[in-house]
C-alpha cells in the first residue's frame, strides 16, 4: 500500500426528506446564495420550488445562473464569476448532476482568481480560495459531490479539462435519491457507466497490495452491477436508486484511491470525444471501457483481469487465464448492452475525422494511464476499434 | 437504506515515516501537549525518543501521563484531566492503541466538565466541548483512532461502558504500520478478532437493502481473513500490518453502518466480562461471536448467515440453507482456533459464578441488539454456551 493523506471533508445529508436541513447548513456560510442549475428539469420536478420556499422563508437571498450545459463551459463559468462577484454572494449552491456541479466549483474558484477563469482550468496551481460550495444532487454519475475535482470545457479552444483543489470540495451535500427518481433512463444508464468508470480507473492498477481497497472496488462495482437495470426498469425503486447515488459518491471521493497508483486513462481519452463532440461523457466511457481492457489485457496485467473475472462476474477461477480474462471483459461488454448504451463511437455520430487529433490531444501531457502506459498511438488503436 | 448524516473529519497521514507531520499539525492546535501512552512499549520501539524528539526540536512542550491501563481506568481519566488543567493543555496526543486513545478522548471531554469524569461516562449529553485529540496508533484493533466514541472501566463499580461525542473524534491521526512490527502475536489475533467484531456487528442487521454496505463489510472482513495470520506468523509483513490498520479504521468510523439499523449486542456482552474479569477485549469477542451467531440463528435471520457463507467464506450457494449457514459459522469458530485465541470463557479464567449478575447488567438499559434482540435470558444462555 502506497502512502496516503486521507481527508474527506465534505458532510452529507443522505436520504428522504433531507433537504430540511437546506436553511440552517446555508446560513453558516452567509445568507446570499449563487442557484445554479441546469435544462429546468429542477422546475418540472418541484425541486427549484422547494429550495426558492426554504430561502425565502429563512430571509436567504438568492441569485441564479441556469442553463448549465450537460459538458459544462467555461462561458458558463464566467457568467456566474460575475453574478457571484456583482451580488457579493456567500455560497454556491449547485442543484444538479456534476455537470452544475463542477460548473459551480469552478465558479467558486475563479471567483477570487484576477484573470480569466480558463487559467485556472488550465493551471489548478493558480487556485488560491475558493467560495463554500453547496450541492443538492439529481443524478447519480460524476461524484462531484464529495469531490474536489471539476472538469470544465472550452468549445473554443476544443478542450475538456479537469482542474483539482481541496477548497472546492462541497462543505455539504444533500443527497435524497427521489430526487432521482424522474432521470431518464438513458440517462440512469450513463450515469452507472460512469460511476462503474471511475472505479475501473482506480481499481486496474499496479498497486495489488491494496487489498483492501480492491476488494472494496468490487462491492462497489457489484453494486452498480446489480442496480443499473433495476433502476431503469422502475425508475422510483427506492432501494436501486439510493445505492446507486451513494455508489456515486464513494467511487471518486479517495476511498478506493488512496494508497494505490491510479490509472485515469479511459477518462482522459473520453474527454476528448466530449471536447470534440459534445457527446454524454458516460456513453463515451462505456463505448471505450471494453477496448480499453482489451487492449490492456497482458502478460502482465492478466492476473488483475483474472481477478475482476472471478470477483465481480463471478467466474470460475479454473483453466486458461487469459479465457477467463476475455469472459470477464466480454461480461462487461454486454453488460454495458444491457444497459442500452450504444456500442461504439459512429454510432453516436464519430468517425475516423478526427482521431488523430484527439489522440494528440490525449497524450499532450505525456503518456496517460500507470497500469497499461498509452501513447498517442495506442489511444488512435484504442479509439479505431471502437468505431 | 435507512436515512444517514455522514461527517467524518479525522485526517489521517498514513503510511511509513509519516510522523514527519506531527510537528506542524500539533501547532495548529497549540503548543502544550499532553503525552498519553500506556505499559511503555513505545519506549522499548524507539518511538517514544522519535517524538519527544519532534516536540524538543519545534519547541513543543509535553507532559506525560503513562500506565494506560488495556481495560483504561476512570481513574487514569481523572488523573489526566489534572494533568491538563494544571498546565493549560492545548491538545492531547494519544501513542497506544484503543485503550490509550479512549483514554485521552475521556481526558478531553472531562477537561470542560465540572463534576466528576464517571458522569460523562454514564451519561455522554453531559459532554459540552472536549480538548483537541490527536493520535499515533500503534495497535490495528478498536478503530477508536477514526471514530467518536471512548470506552471507559471502572473497578469500583464493575462497569465497563461506552461513552460518544462528535467532539472527541481525533483530529488527526497518523497510521505508520511499521508502528505495529513489534506487536505480539497474540495482541495481533486480538485486534484482529476486535476488527472483525466491529464489522459483524454492523453486517448482521435488518436493513437487508443496505446492498453496497454489505459488500463493502464483506470486503473488509476478508481482508481481515486474510491477512490476520499473515501478520502473525511475518510481523513485519508491511503488507499485512497496513491492510489491517487501513481496515480497523475504516470498519468502525461510519462507513459501514450509515443507513442501516445495527447491532452491538456481542460488544454489550463483552464488556460486562472485561469489566468483572479484566480479560482482553478482543479475546472475549472472539469467544462470544460464534455462540451468538448460533442463537441468532433462526428462519427470520438464516438467509443472512448464508450470505455471510456464500459471500465471505466462498461457501457454495446450494443445498439446505441451515447447512450452508452452520458451515459459515463453523468457519468463523477455526477461523480465531487459528489466530490461536482461547475459544471457552472458563480457559481465561470465567466460570458460571456471576454470569447472572453480567448478563443482568448488560442488559440494564433493556434489551441488545435489533437483528437479534436479546433480554437477560438470552445472555445467560449464550454465556453459558460459551463456558
Amino acid at each position: 500500500m502506497l502512502n496516503f493523506n486521507y481527508s474527506i471533508q465534505t458532510k452529507i445529508f443522505f436520504g428522504k426528506g433531507k433537504i430540511d436541513v437546506l436553511a440552517d447548513n446555508i446560513k453558516k456560510y452567509g445568507s446570499k446564495v449563487l442557484l445554479v442549475y441546469g435544462g429546468g428539469s429542477i422546475k418540472k420536478s418541484g425541486l427549484f420550488d422547494k429550495i426558492t420556499d426554504i430561502f425565502n422563508k429563512n430571509d436567504i437571498k438568492f441569485f441564479e445562473l441556469s442553463g448549465v450545459e450537460p459538458n459544462p463551459r467555461i462561458t458558463s463559468v464566467r457568467k456566474g464569476i460575475e453574478i457571484c462577484r456583482e451580488n457579493n454572494v456567500d455560497i454556491i449552491l449547485a442543484v444538479g448532476g456534476g455537470s452544475v456541479i463542477d460548473c459551480s466549483k469552478a465558479i467558486g474558484a475563479g471567483y477570487y482568481y484576477k484573470g480569466d477563469a480558463w487559467d485556472i482550468v488550465l493551471d489548478s496551481r493558480k487556485i488560491t480560495k475558493v467560495l463554500p460550495i453547496a450541492t443538492i444532487l439529481t443524478l447519480a454519475a460524476t461524484g462531484s459531490e464529495m469531490d474536489s475535482g471539476a472538469v470544465i470545457s472550452n468549445l473554443e479552444t476544443n478542450q475538456k479539462l479537469p482542474t483539482f483543489n481541496e477548497g472546492m470540495a462541497p462543505k455539504f451535500s444533500i443527497l435524497d435519491p427521489t430526487n432521482t427518481f424522474s432521470v431518464p433512463k438513458n440517462q440512469t444508464a450513463a450515469g452507472t457507466a460512469d460511476i462503474m468508470s471511475h472505479i475501473f480507473e482506480v481499481y486496474f492498477s499496479n498497486t495489488n497490495e491494496a487489498y483492501m481497497q480492491n476488494r472494496m472496488a468490487e462491492a462497489l462495482l457489484k453494486t452498480c452491477i446489480n442496480y443499473g437495470q433495476k433502476a431503469m426498469a422502475d425508475p422510483t425503486n427506492y432501494e436501486a436508486r439510493s445505492n446507486l447515488m451513494w455508489t456515486s459518491s464513494l467511487a471518486i471521493n479517495g476511498l478506493l484511491s488512496y494508497g494505490k497508483e491510479t490509472e485515469w486513462s479511459v477518462h482522459a481519452m473520453e474527454h476528448e470525444l466530449s471536447a470534440f463532440y459534445d457527446i454524454t461523457h458516460g456513453v463515451g466511457l462505456a463505448i471505450l471501457t471494453p477496448h480499453w481492457m482489451e487492449y490492456a489485457l497482458n502478460d502482465k496485467t492478466v492476473d488483475k483481469f483474472v481477478e475482476y473475472g472471478v470477483n465481480v462476474w463471478g467466474l470460475e477461477l479454473s483453466g486458461d487465464k487469459y479465457e477467463i480474462a476475455r469472459n470477464a471483459i466480454k461480461r462487461t461488454r454486454e453488460h454495458f448492452v444491457k444497459l442500452g448504451i450504444p456500442t461504439s463511437l459512429k454510432s453516436i455520430g464519430i468517425n475516423e475525422e478526427k482521431l488523430e487529433t484527439m489522440a494528440k490531444q490525449a497524450t499532450a501531457r505525456g503518456k496517460i494511464g500507470s497500469f497499461k502506459p498509452l501513447d498517442a498511438n495506442d489511444v488512435i488503436n484504442i479509439y479505431r476499434s471502437s468505431l
